[in-house]
C-alpha cells in the first residue's frame, strides 16, 4: 500500500494550488500550514527549484478526536496535500493516505479515524478537475 | 518500532517551546510552520484544550536530497516536534522517529537519508534540557 494518490491538472501551479484549498474547504478542511519549497531552497540554498508546495490541512473535529484518542498524535498531523510544478503546463496534485500513514500508531481508534479521514479527503481529491 | 520518543521537562510550556526551536536551529533544522492547537480548538470549536504545539522542522539540504530521491515525499515531510503541556508545570517534548515513519516509502535512499534526520534530531533532542 503506498502513501500517497495523485493526479495531474491541465492548469497553471497557482489554478491548481487554488483549486486543492477551495476543495479542501468545501470537505471542511482548513490550510493550517505551507511550505514553499522553492522559496525556501531559493533562500536557504541558493537553488532555483520548480513550483513545489506542501500545504497542511486539518478538520478541527477530527483532530480533536485524535488527540483525544492517542495524545502524541500530532507527531503525523496534519495531512499534508503536495502540489508540484511540472512545468509543462500541467501541475501535479498528491494527496496524503492516512490509512496508510496512521498504521504506524498500532491504535485501532486512530485507524478507524483514519479511514474517516481518507473518504472526506478522496472526496476533495475528486472534485479537483 | 514506535514513531515519537519523549521526555518530560520540569520547565513551563513556553521555556521548553524556546528551547526546542534552539536546540533544532543549533543543529541545522528551521522551524517553517506551527500548529497551535489551543488556539485552533479554541477558535474552531469553542473547546478549551492544554497547550499544545506542532511544531514543523526542516534541514533544507535534507529536504532537498529527499525531494531529488522522492518527488512526492512533501507528503511526509516536515519533521513534527509536539509540545505538551502537562499543566502540573511541567512540559512533553515529543520528538519524531524519522526512519519509522519514512520507512513507507520502500525507497533505501529516503530511509538511508532518515537514519541520518534521525541522528541529527537525536542530538538536539539530548541537548534539551
Amino acid at each position: 500500500m503506498g502513501y500517497f494518490y495523485s493526479k495531474r491538472l491541465k492548469v497553471s501551479f497557482q489554478e491548481a494550488e487554488d483549486k486543492v484549498r477551495s476543495a479542501l474547504l468545501d470537505v471542511g478542511f482548513g490550510v493550517l500550514t505551507e511550505i514553499n519549497i522553492k522559496d525556501a531552497f531559493k533562500e536557504k540554498l541558493g537553488i532555483n527549484h520548480k513550483n513545489y508546495k506542501i500545504l497542511g490541512a486539518c478538520n478541527p473535529k477530527l483532530a480533536h478526536k485524535a488527540i483525544n484518542n492517542e495524545i502524541n498524535i500530532g507527531i503525523l498531523m496534519p495531512c499534508n496535500i503536495v502540489i508540484i510544478d511540472n512545468e509543462d503546463e500541467t501541475t501535479e496534485v498528491v494527496f496524503p493516505k492516512a490509512e496508510a500513514l496512521l498504521d504506524i500508531t498500532s491504535n485501532s481508534n486512530i485507524i478507524k479515524l483514519s479511514k474517516d479521514v481518507d473518504l472526506i479527503l478522496e472526496e476533495a481529491f475528486n472534485n479537483i478537475n
